[in-house]
């Protein structure tokens, strides 16, 4: 059994850019060489930060937690969606935008992954935090009528910054029990390796959470 | 494409039982349905807390860090071995019980997952604290010997709580570049579904740092 895996995951530390809303990152290293003979460091951050999962309980009163999911839903071919020539600071990715870009792919339980080129913008800029393009309701209403499993951006919120849109997409994809991953990286090459690639994104185990930290991957199998 | 997934990772959360030589885990929700419209949480916690990898920076000066090996080395076939029925409380796993134990099996390249039953003791008690037993430094010689690419035990602490052996047993897997998965948990059946099964456990994107928070799996193409 031989794999091969492509990392869609943003590096996360001391310090990483991220939500405004949420806590500051703070991962310091507690103990180090030579002088503690050993190395440790903390973790201090919100549920939602860096590569992470949101769960309906992330928006949605008594919405499902990340556990109540079975971990094979986080395990699914995906469909990856340059793009990058199309979308530019707020724009909205909507019902028609997506129409087009879906044209002849099969949508259906599959993972389908926005590559907006934010992720390569990901600095405490105002325009990585505040003017990322965005997945916007009509958008979000026309993946859930296709019956996509999830939907993934390269971006911390998947609705934007603009408050109301922010809440109605989280709302509609949540509410139908879409589960979302933000924040992921799109490196160079990855639409070519996402063909015939198992997108993964397991949450770690935490019973009752709104969502998780996670790895984001395509695996293929050599 | 379809898998089965068999979860081999503790619950983590608020207060969860840890390695008393860590900061406490704490992991608060912070905003909550219906009050703030929304649900968060929070971690505070160590690198090494639940379900984790070590690399070997986290003992050897110098040695790898959990970004430094490529996420391919962390899926790979493993062997269950069940200890139940031969360790209590601080059995060394020596040298002579792994060889009697592994008879037959080939270990070359594999993921070595030692059941010691403690998994299923976690909670803070002394017992689970500070009596498990635990991989002897002989015992992480001859696994070293045998060519394993990891080894994982259902303890927060391989190598035990005596400072000396742990330290050693540490010591001599991660400087044979041989990475560690500890805190696992071995639910009914786990045998059974280990036989043609991947183990994975991919690390959190954390360049620099010397272990990962996990969820270790099982996976099976269905």
């Amino acid at each position: 059994m031989n794999f091969r895996i492509l990392d869609l995951s943003q590096p996360l530390g001391d310090g990483s850019p991220n939500c405004p809303v949420h806590p500051p990152v703070r991962m310091p290293v507690t103990a180090d060489h030579p002088a503690d003979g050993w190395r440790m460091e903390e973790f201090h951050m919100a549920s939602h930060t860096g590569t992470h999962l949101d769960a309906p309980l992330h928006k949605i009163a008594g919405g499902k937690s990340i556990d109540q999911f079975p971990l094979e839903a986080f395990m699914a071919p995906a469909v990856g969606l340059d793009l990058t020539g199309r979308v530019t600071e707020h724009t909205p990715i909507d019902a028609t935008l997506l129409e087009s870009a879906c044209a002849g792919l099969e949508l259906k339980d599959r993972i389908v992954l926005l590559e907006t080129g934010w992720g390569r913008k990901r600095a405490k800029t105002v325009e990585w935090l505040y003017e990322s393009p965005y997945l916007s309701p009509s958008g979000a209403e026309w993946l859930v009528a296709q019956g996509v499993r999830a939907v993934g951006i390269d971006h911390f919120s998947i609705g934007g910054m603009d408050d109301e849109d922010n809440v109605r997409t989280h709302e509609i994809l949540l509410g139908a029990g879409v589960w979302v991953v933000e924040e992921l990286r799109f490196p160079e090459g990855w639409q070519e390796f996402v063909a015939g690639a198992v997108f993964q994104a397991l949450p770690l185990h935490l019973p009752g959470f709104s969502g998780s930290p996670c790895r984001a991957v395509l695996i293929q199998s050599a």
